[in-house]
């Protein structure tokens, strides 16, 4: 057998058993039992050293040493440009494991299998202490970590290019800048515009079950296959795939929030609708993976936001909404009922903010992660630099932990330089939105029909089908033409509520 | 470190892995979209061949070679009494696995996993064809195991080996018969004496969730730890544990039958109690294992029969389940009730069946094993076999084989040997409940008042937390000073019987 089937081979076995372990994080954040902590740790633990020692392992190191230079990445002559492609991406993932050691990658899972639920405790309990411990010895690990990799600019830049590999601090900086100085006056006009869009829509009574329901049947027309899949209710919604036939999605149900649940599965859905679309022939490989987590989180934004906080989606949903929930909606209007979804307005919780002030939410995350990392920031101390940041980005102080910092899953699980990947997910998203409607002149009226196909079907061509054959910057500028810049989404958000704010 | 300990040490890391596969299998059983089958099946096959290789590598050969000879299993001089005994089981596990091919046990495990929802489907669909191929392929791999396997008086004896070691077809038939020349006159008899149990009261509709919660309410008071477990929902009721911190039940509901969902309950949690009761300082070893399948039964249906069924039982749950169904419930007598959930009649459904024929339901199913394993009978020849051995042992024949063939999951799992060991755990249960009722002369009254807390203790102090410090014959012998016989299992019938039938 030729080298790149030997290993395509067993990078398909090695996502054979990657899948498995994710069958057990989706276990454990789902229906797992509290008593059950301490042994998952241990198996998750044990098997993440199982499936990083066979991937830096012979069975991997022997084919993949005939097509590259294991140590310099230099692709040995006389591959096509595809497999170079593909042997080079298969080769930074090899790169970046071999630098480190099965008992690091034990012990960081089992330390971020034992924070998970004392983090949920915490946040239940408002009792930042309780996780205090946990997120010590996950920064800890985090140091030793950037330790054994490549070093960047800066020790922050090596864990975010795990997560938007191509991606600096410096390049976020410029984009976040940019994204600020748009951002603050806008959201300033919109506070003093003295418009009130009826938020309270939201938050009368909604019943659970109707709304799981409600989001099952969203969730089925934006193309989500529940053959292959499923949703269960999770404290931070998330979406796992155990194989490309496998893709579950998580969401919660708030009975005085109507959004919780309807944004958090179109958001799942639409990272779920990547997974389930990326080229199985390609299985196992980089071929058969998402770009990065930034482009994860545009298809994830892209299907909450550019479409499920429209007008014509919910031309089409509003009426049924008022079906499910008479007693609720049936006095609204829809031009209200649309204007409450978009309603902008700080808040404390970033997964229930709003389009334009969720950017910042993100800001100062970056912020304090690198202020953790750089800079050492002391854990005790994050409580208080959290709401500072807060009232800094946002004009709004968090009375509790739960509502500050402790209410992202992230850290729990050992993720610094994640929270970037969301904003750039914005900026990304409206890159790719406007680029299908120019090819698809119809979309509104399909969207206002509820006729997702043709989009989803732009998108997997376009995005999940080619897996990563790109980059996020080479993506966004073989869809635009352009680099990534914030132009498209400042233009998209000033257009957009300009109208209901009439600003 | 010592030999021992070394060995202790690898086994405890064994036994997360099991675990871990063990999540796997559940969520399959649970929760798994069917699109994902294809991948999960490759997954436990991968996951099991691990298991299987460590077990039967250096890291445990080489301690466990220090204290027996491997192979012949004599043990080395010089242990101490429980050591050797520890030793000698361990042994007995690396002895059976040694003898299996890694590609063998992989191909059993995914073939298996395969042929589990098509057994699903089949049943669904009433149509036998459709787990037919499936069949075959695990009776060919069962032949294969047999043949890999110390020869034992049968092909079937050799199965048989694995779930009721030291037993053999010749004793089971000794005791089959004992119980067969007994039943089948109780039974006639029963049948006319004229006497009506009024079943139809459990045949009324039964609101799915209030059924559910009732099923939870009895599980926590007979001692499951939800803490450390959880029920859900499965075509065939299961309990599996991930570790004794993570023990599983499941159950199913039937809004037209009563008992579906809380005999189900009842006797998982059976199952459940003796796998958290045992004693985890021996994690990992068979001191931290159930003795056997037919123990195991015997806990299950000691509660799911002699307390579950028992007057003082619904003495103490009558009551309360006329408040959660008055409409069904309230002018029942519990005197009615008692003998409706106690009536003996010929039916289909193996798990559906009454204390006396679910024991003719075990030996026609004993017997067909029989002639698969041993004659060679024909895969498409059973469903036939299956209704005349039906029509032979319990008068009646099923028009469907969903109701007769495709009934049961076992096969689909690749267990033939099972069965016999259900009508094992009755004659065992009662041996073992007389000793608790003498050692507990109060235990009628707690069960009337709703406290199980002294025999779950008994069983847990005399059964769960020995773990295989004994055989089963042995475990018998030291708890009653005689061997297994059915006698006291026709007593119990007898006099229980005779009363509600007043023959």
């Amino acid at each position: 057998m030729k080298p790149i089937e030997t290993l395509k081979n067993e990078l398909s076995e090695i996502a054979d058993l990657k899948g498995a372990v994710n069958v057990l994080y989706w276990d454990m954040e789902t229906y797992m039992p509290k008593g059950g902590t301490a042994a998952r740790a241990k198996q998750v633990a044990m098997l993440e050293a199982i499936v990083h020692e066979r991937f830096i392992g012979e069975d991997v190191s022997n084919p993949l040493g005939e097509l590259v230079n294991l140590d310099s990445g230099e692709i040995i002559n006389g591959l096509d440009e595809e497999t170079s492609r593909l042997v080079n991406e298969i080769w930074r993932d090899y790169h970046r494991a071999v630098a480190l050691p099965k008992e690091f990658v034990e012990e960081l899972s089992h330390t971020s299998s034992m924070a998970h639920p004392n983090w949920v405790e915490a946040r239940e309990k408002n009792d930042f202490n309780l996780f205090a411990p946990h997120l010590e010895k996950l920064i800890a690990l985090k140091h030793r970590e950037i330790g054994y990799l490549d070093t960047q600019d800066t020790p922050y830049d090596t864990l975010l290019d795990e997560f938007e590999p191509g991606f600096t601090t410096a390049n976020i900086n410029v984009l976040f800048g940019e994204l600020k100085t748009a951002l603050v006056p806008m959201i300033k006009k919109i506070q003093e515009s003295g418009v009130n869009t009826k938020q309270e829509i939201l938050h009368q009574y909604y019943d659970a079950d109707k709304q799981w329901e409600f989001s099952e049947m969203i969730l089925k027309d934006i193309g989500y296959d529940f053959h292959c899949g499923r949703q269960d209710k999770a404290v931070h919604p998330f979406t796992i795939e155990f194989h490309p036939t496998d893709v579950r999605v998580t969401t919660r149900i708030n009975e005085h929030n109507l959004l919780d649940c309807l944004t958090g599965s179109i958001h799942e859905g639409g990272h779920a609708l990547y997974e389930q679309g990326l080229d199985q022939k390609w299985y196992g490989t980089p071929f058969c993976q998402a770009i990065s987590y930034g482009i994860h989180e545009s298809q994830s934004r892209l299907w909450e936001n550019l479409v499920g906080l429209s007008k014509p989606f919910w031309e089409y949903y509003f009426p049924k909404l008022q079906t499910a929930f008479p007693e609720n909606l049936s006095a609204v209007a829809l031009e209200d009922f649309y204007r409450a979804v978009n309603t902008i307005k700080p808040g404390f919780i970033r997964v229930d903010a709003d389009e334009m002030t969720y950017n910042l939410h993100i800001m100062l995350r970056f912020e304090i992660e690198q202020l953790i990392i750089n800079e050492g920031a002391d854990v005790a101390s994050l409580p208080e630099l959290w709401n500072d940041k807060m009232e800094e980005y946002l004009g709004i102080r968090p009375e509790t932990d739960t509502l500050g910092v402790l209410q992202d899953v992230h850290w729990s699980h050992g993720s610094f330089g994640y929270f970037p990947t969301y904003a750039l997910g914005n900026l990304y998203n409206i890159i790719m939105f406007n680029k299908a409607k120019e090819k698809l002149p119809d979309l509104d009226n399909q969207i206002r029909s509820g006729n997702f196909l043709e989009l989803r079907n732009w998108l997997k061509s376009n995005i999940h089908q080619l897996g990563r054959r790109q980059t996020a910057k080479e993506m966004i500028k073989s869809i635009s033409g352009e680099d990534v810049t914030a132009k498209p989404f400042i233009n998209y958000l000033k257009k957009k509520y300009s109208k209901i704010y009439s600003i």
